[in-house]
């Protein structure tokens, strides 16, 4: 066999590990993967924390390299082992990956500037790679298809709630005014938002017994508007969930979605298989 | 063709295009309408924010000026295009798009008096506009039929609610007092609707250990209660998702429950009614 | 006609009048009735703000006495027309109409003590009569029969979330302790229910960033337990819409709950009636 | 008899009067022994509270010398009547149990140390007895079997909103930074926790424009993604409620469908199946 069989067979068992999680080496890369992911994301929340990154900053940094390293091997070994690099290179976990281990490297160069802001917001997206674990989650068909089913009609309403605020904001903007807070007509949408979504920060807040009175009719109105997106979304799922077909297609016609007890196609009349 | 008719030809034309949406023109006419009145939205958020008005308060001006002038255009073709103008003006929106202009002239005539308070907040007026855009969204017929459907219910739930919420504050404002800032009953009941609804803003909030007791009492409640108009909008919305299976039986079986496109019967296979 | 009988036909009509509302005059009762019970909650409510008992004090007491002599009237037909007083006079209706009318003439014997707090307090009970108006809503029967069948489920529901509130809120004194606001284990508690029901007041919050991982963990169980009694809600209504079962009940056996479309009882076998 | 048989017979007496409710003692021990739960759990939240500590302290310690000797007796006789005693002291509430009297019995040695933070911190761990209550709640078996089955999905969606919380924590330090009390990013974290869930504090609050804006799309994420794990119990519950139908078709005409106690077909009047 020659050099080039044989790079090409380990280019191939490469990517069986990294792109696939079927054999025995796949799912032990993933779950190495998986947990230098969570790692990675706990050491980005320790460094934020002062009083740690004073303490155990030294220790943080090793951690940090780490992490940095095995990525950056696993970067380039997705890049390797796949046939048309350029695909990855720029799909969204792509520029991810990438963005997760360049900036440890710039802070080499740029010694001096060590606290970089661009650098350490850079450093921060680091956090989106837990995005990835996301894949190992069991598909669980039928919400997906519930919830892609109600998609348009939550569309619908969180547009109407949008619009209600932008109103119900303008209206408690001319009522309250800026020496009780709504300083804004942006500011009093924000506190609509904050009302309508039963949220209620309390940082602003009506002090007029009319605004209040205003206030007391949007908190009631977002307490019973809850019940739509609910509504939506458990009508789909109960629809998804009793309507349970069976998988077969007709192996006449090919029209799939039978009842589950159904013994001919509903579409030709041919007899489904048992 | 008399000039009477080339006359009724365009007017029967403007029609075409501002009423309908069904002619290329119309879609255009549409889609620059949408965007002036977003715009028009954005201007009054900008314009109520002080430090953006004072910086760009004259790019704002002339900005306000276009739109204006582009909804008095609009205002005076749907009069003169529409068969029964009074039918129009008297109309919701007759009279928001005539407020939405109205007032940028009156400064002109007004200008000693620019910041006139009744003025300011007759352009905010404009914001109703917006729900204009209401109307380009897709029916979502199923939603309204249900909404619909539930409306006498909900109702009914938003009064027991109200009535809940009027004896609670009345009992916390005995329990509480003025002393913890229950200082009267409007205002305990405004309190009440806060937590019921679990907003929960805080700048009221029971100090005594009893006060505190009935406190989550009313929590718990209104955890509880808010089951209700989400049951009511989920099971209409499920009765008018379910009863998608068409009615007929199988004329040989007497079997039900057919999908709604079916043309043989799931059970038995023979035809069914079309 | 003997005196004894008119008196006994005026006792008659009377009780049409106030026990019933399906003659004319009967409604006019109950609609003068109604108003003048949301006119004393109003009085209530203005009283108990004390600038508007500063300034229009004098109209509120002669509205109030107007109130008192009118309900004091309709207490004294309501035991004349019935024929077992005592029933009326000890139920809660009958209880609080005599609260509610009562404390206004205390105020005349004890005119001294004029702010006595218990009869202010008495007073206040008046708000209970707005519980009276909840007989004219309609019935919405079927909402009723959802909420009754779901009353063991919620009961059931509310007992572990009050059981759940007690662990936390006691393992959150233990973490946060009487120097972060959590002075004493029912305070915790209290702050518990705060937190699980998504009221958030903001008074009392955690400190210490474990006691915020704790209430983190408490946050998001509160965000999915509030499905459960919404849950349970829908799933009845949705039954209770679904199962449409005909009213009648079977002419042999008298077994009801027909399905809509039954012809036969499915418990003897009997022909329904059409 | 011997005494050895009179011993087991004892034994197997106590057995049934501790372990089975069936039996008249049965039920009486079980309503002793709910009573002394909820008194000591009342009197764990008593002495939390410094005022009545103070006033009350002497009554409350006999109140829990009665409690701890009542516990006892009933671990030992838990242990004495049990077959295999490792099985009871082992299980969560013998280990709840144990530790609900030990520390009473620790303060008698180490009187010096009355206040020893780890005893009151053990002496607490006897609200868990609490959870013993749970037992004596109907099994609502339905609502069991609807968790069950809407627990994977649940457990998804709540991993799905920590790693939103993560990712819109990080976004919101970026944006706000440690000048508006985002000071690091579990901080942040926690706060977009208690942002989605719409539990809102207050007691960390965006201040800038644009973190507002972002905020503000938080909570409407909240608001709307609280609908997935309502819509799945509901689904799920409702699922369970309507398949009580039982599955059987009519011998005659076939129709299916027919209520669970159904002995006659609804459509034709044939006798069913047993």
């Amino acid at each position: 066999m020659s050099k080039k069989n044989s790079y090409k067979k380990l280019k191939h068992k490469l990517h069986e590990i990294i792109y696939e999680a079927d054999t025995p080496t796949g799912k032990i890369f993933d779950i190495v993967l998986l947990i230098a992911i969570l790692a990675s994301v706990l050491f980005v929340m320790l460094e934020s924390i002062d009083s740690i990154q004073e303490k155990h900053g030294y220790l943080l940094n090793i951690a940090e390299w780490v992490i940095t390293i095995l990525f950056s091997i696993e970067y380039i070994l997705r890049i390797f082992s796949i046939n048309k690099p350029a695909k990855y290179i720029f799909s969204f976990y792509g520029v991810i990956d990438f963005l997760s281990t360049v900036p440890k490297y710039l802070s080499l160069i740029l010694v001096g500037s060590h606290n970089l802001v661009a650098l350490r917001a850079l450093r921060l997206l680091r956090v989106f790679r837990i995005l990835k674990i996301t894949r190992y989650v069991g598909e669980s068909n039928r919400l997906m298809i519930a919830l892609k089913a109600s998609k348009a009609k939550i569309s619908v309403f969180l547009f109407f709630v949008l619009i209600l605020c932008i109103i119900l904001g303008t209206i408690m903007y001319m009522i309250e005014g800026a020496e009780n807070g709504f300083t804004s007509i942006p500011r009093s949408v924000y506190w609509a938002i904050v009302t309508l979504t039963t949220v209620g920060y309390g940082d602003i807040a009506p002090q007029s017994p009319f605004g209040q009175l205003i206030a007391s009719i949007i908190m009631i109105l977002g307490y019973a508007i809850i019940a739509i997106p609910t509504g939506i979304v458990s009508s789909q799922l109960t629809k998804v969930e009793m309507t349970e077909t069976n998988t077969q297609s007709c192996p006449n016609c090919l029209k799939s979605n039978h009842k589950e007890n159904a013994e001919f196609c509903y579409n030709c009349g041919s007899v489904l298989n048992p």
